[in-house]
């Protein structure tokens, strides 16, 4: 019987080569099983929402992993906080789930948010945490393009070569795109999303943000459903995975 | 006749000795007047409108420079930006001002931000923008503290012993605290602070926020205008300068 526990996770993935382990660099996945292995005594794997890529943000990504032993969640919480030292990535939040509660496939919903820094100056106090485009953006126009998208698509034009996904069809629930002051917010939210799905959709709103596209286009290009129809890639550092729904918030208690 | 140009700044103050130069590291004032040099070809001093401390950031802090020649404002902007690099420390607005215009003497309001992560964790994404404090606080014990400031007292119970003001009496304008979420927020408007008082009265809110202190207590401190009777001074990494206010907004044109 395993003791599975659901950890709600803050990161800044500014230096990491993205949440999964790879040979060439630190990854969030490696470090979390390495501190989960140091509160176990054992090797310990986990399961996460969102595998995000390197650069990414999360201000509420989910994972899961199975201790041998049973503890109290706040010591999950820290113990792990404690071993994650000095990275910038924390446990937030640690729940007892039941076994067959599972941190990806039990998910609902993905919430992110893209962040633009729109102004002439380079970001000082956001370096890493947005993507700084200097010519004023259109906001209106780019809110009408995001509303072009929601609902259920082949977004085939706004997924990466490397998707590893069976199907190119999702349904978006939410794309909204608003400003304060300087800062251009683009909420997206759905059950998932194809890999790179909403930086390629970050990357084509700046387009008609700028002017360069109109807002219809986005229109005919979601329809070509084919990524040689598809604007530029928005940088990974205004990314940030905000939060994962389930049917039951397992950390509400 | 001095060309004399009002300068909105924005940095992250964590790796400087704070605006002002100093021999043991560097400061926003040397890499500022240096950029101004590149710009001028020759020596340039600045004037600001608020000394932050070491580890202190601002959003729009105000300086002035004169400079030799005349140059369109956009130029001023970004020649000191590109001679800024790769500093966290970038000009957001350049403005022609009279030249008995002052950064410092002409300012009527300095606006300050003190942020608190009020969470059992440490922060991954806002490090060194926060002060940690674990232990849940009473936000509204402490905003009816706040309240207690309010108004034109003798702060000397919340100045530093190295503060240099020739009095110790102060008008402060506005003392808010508001909580979203894990991040409790305290706004400080004055005309002017006594050094340290910012981070004076936001280390003595914590312990009302902690129940350490009474509401009640923070009334008999103040009326003490005594250091000794003050409480601890919150971390520098929490206060930002948001802004700094004029009779005419030298940046509106």
């Amino acid at each position: 019987m395993p003791n599975r526990y659901a950890l709600k996770l803050e990161y800044d993935g500014t230096a990491f080569v993205g949440w999964q382990r790879q040979a060439n660099g630190v990854s969030v996945q490696a470090l979390l099983e390495d501190a989960a292995a140091h509160l176990a005594g054992a090797p310990v794997t986990s399961v996460v929402a969102g595998r995000t890529d390197a650069g990414v943000h999360a201000a509420g990504q989910v994972a899961h992993i199975d201790l041998p032993h049973p503890y109290p969640t706040r010591a999950v919480r820290d113990a792990l906080c404690h071993y994650l030292r000095p990275h910038p990535v924390v446990v937030l939040q640690a729940a007892l789930v039941p076994d067959d509660w599972n941190a990806r496939f039990s998910a609902i919903g993905r919430d992110y948010r893209y962040a633009i820094l729109n102004r002439p100056s380079r970001p000082a106090l956001l370096d890493h945490r947005v993507w700084h485009v200097k010519r004023p953006l259109d906001v209106p126009s780019m809110a009408r393009a995001a509303g072009l998208l929601l609902g259920r698509h082949d977004f085939s034009s706004f997924r990466a070569a490397a998707c590893q996904a069976n199907s190119p069809w999702r349904t978006l629930d939410r794309l909204e795109v608003t400003r304060d002051g300087d800062h251009i917010i683009i909420r997206a939210e759905a059950r998932s999303f194809l890999h790179h799905q909403v930086r390629n959709m970050a990357g084509a709103l700046k387009l008609v943000g700028e002017g360069r596209w109109s807002v219809d286009r986005v229109g005919q290009v979601l329809a070509a459903a084919d990524r040689r129809a598809g604007g530029p890639t928005a940088p990974a550092a205004g990314l940030t995975l905000v939060g994962v729904r389930y049917p039951e918030d397992p950390f509400a208690g």
